[in-house]
């Protein structure tokens, strides 16, 4: 398993980097039922909008391995996909893994072994297809990154964010591979630092020129010159193109513009969902005020005081330069562009 | 001593909130001679621009009783004076006071008991009138905020930021204290955490509704109309009204702007450097890269990455809607505004 890899099936259980452990500890950890891909997921010990989809394909498969001697086979596999299903409310990829794998495998609704055959298979293809599609996002990504000079991203959109190789960071590899010198700021991504813990991580591991920033100083480096754009993940993208990503993707976008700076977002077509209008239809998951209040178990903040912490926030397509596919990049008018990547 | 004063003169020592240990201890130190007031200024045991200037005014005075034997008084104050001025370069607070101090004291410099007699009459004044500067900013600010509603602040410019009471937050006291309704919305201020630490811990000792959030949740909050405005301090106003503050302070001015919000600087005049034309002139102090690299001495960042920490950012006067100062607030053009409260 290659030092970023999100995950791998071992052929009995589901094999995951434990990312909150990252960077001080490389942790793996081997789930062997659903109710622990589950866990895993909610607890973000597998996180980014590509590899939780992974991971719940897996989880699925696990699920349905538990439930295979069962005569009411089909509807308890319902219920593990259920149970999966709602670990995240916004990445879609999750939802879009889920639907999937069960229309896959429903055509045997009523043979579990050939089901559980057939969810085997189709959680490797997903598996596989997420490497392979982050190398075509890098393909086209790359070209529109500087010969020289800095990107800034937020979160991790990397290789542990999917299956391997990386969305945002995808194109940062791919960029770099056709020989273009690129430096990365990366935002530390508070509460969960996933720029400092991850993303700073795997660069680093690659050998990527990366300065590690906190949130509040992306204005200041802009304004400096120091990065000539913006790359970032996606956990849904909505039909009209608005965008939900890691909380604070939102001010990013605005200081881009008001910098000059194009803002491009990395997503595969399984982020992008046309059932949802517009941000507005985006849920907003709100997670656990202690994530912003303590910090490795130590209060950093007095006890008892209100605390807001949604996980996402919404950039209206108003403010993105280019939304980057697997099969091309879509620009405004984004709902037209988008809607026709599903018909190529 | 007040739960959030930050200073106070005993007639022996320097008796200093330690503000590294807010808000899960309350330690009070005491500084004994110049060397521990300059170093408890660098190592932010008291920051805030107003409390630093008040913390070396009377550095100075421990520094005049350490060298008042000395044939060479006077130029043994001066090495004093440049041992306080130099501990941190952006706040123009901290060369105020001890310049103000040492044209109290110069016509004694002959006379080191005079002189002492002078200076610590005059650490004493910069004190107190402090106090009172920032309640007559808090009079001047207060009408500006909603009746109800949000007020988004950066830091703390609070208490515990100047003698007692504060800047930013003395406009908040003196809102509430009118019977306005407002909530504080606290961007907890990475990499020190003034935010979460400082500001959350003195609004909530006074009762004042606060809620804490990471600095990238500012464009969330202002995007979901949750405040109203935007009210900051300053570490230093050029002479075109750019201003100096906490790193954050400029993508806060630019994400305000975007949604239409006012942008309030509080600033007493003593942050005022007419000496300075503009922010490419201001000093911005780089900070130790652990400062973003560990939380409580514990690593969350791989080792060895690169790390940027510029403790400041400038604001240009173009984001500003008003500098609010003691004598009134001041408008663009600034440079006329600014230039004509020192003619009052």
């Amino acid at each position: 398993m290659g030092k970023c890899r999100s995950l791998v099936w071992d052929g009995e259980g589901l094999v995951l980097l434990d990312q909150t452990k990252l960077p001080r500890e490389v942790v793996y950890i081997t789930c062997r039922d659903h109710g622990q891909v589950a866990t895993a997921i909610k607890e973000m010990k597998v996180r980014g909008a590509p590899a939780i989809g992974a991971a719940a394909a897996y989880g699925l498969v696990l699920g349905a391995r538990e439930v295979a001697d069962r005569p009411d086979f089909w509807d308890a596999l319902m219920d593990v996909a259920a149970t999966l299903r709602k670990t995240r409310p916004t990445a879609v990829n999750l939802a879009w893994a889920l639907e999937r794998m069960l229309q896959r495998a429903q055509g045997s609704r009523n043979n579990p072994q050939e089901a559980l055959k057939l969810l085997t298979e189709e959680a490797a293809a997903i598996a596989a297809e997420d490497v392979e599609t982050n190398r075509a996002i890098g393909r086209y990504g790359a070209p529109l990154l500087p010969q020289e000079g800095g990107v800034l991203t937020h979160c991790n959109a990397g290789a542990l964010a999917t299956v391997d190789y990386g969305t945002a960071l995808g194109i940062i590899r791919a960029a770099i591979e056709m020989g273009k010198r690129i430096r990365v700021y990366a935002c530390e991504t508070r509460p969960f630092l996933q720029g400092a813990r991850l993303t700073a991580y795997e660069l680093q591991a690659d050998g990527i020129p990366v300065t590690l920033i906190t949130d509040n100083m992306a204005g200041y480096v802009m304004g400096c010159g120091l990065v000539q754009g913006v790359v970032v993940g996606a956990d849904r993208v909505a039909a009209n193109g608005d965008v939900a990503n890691k909380i604070g993707t939102y001010s990013l976008a605005i200081l881009a513009r008001e910098h000059g700076l194009p803002f491009y977002v990395a997503a595969p077509c399984s982020t992008i969902d046309l059932a949802t209008p517009d941000g507005e239809h985006i849920p907003i998951e709100e997670r656990e005020s202690t994530e912003v209040s303590h910090l490795v178990g130590i209060p950093i903040a007095p006890k008892g005081v209100d605390i807001l912490n949604p996980a996402f926030d919404v950039t209206p397509a108003d403010y993105i330069t280019g939304i980057i596919t697997e099969k091309g990049v879509v620009k405004a008018p984004y709902a037209e562009g988008l809607a026709a990547l599903f018909r190529k």
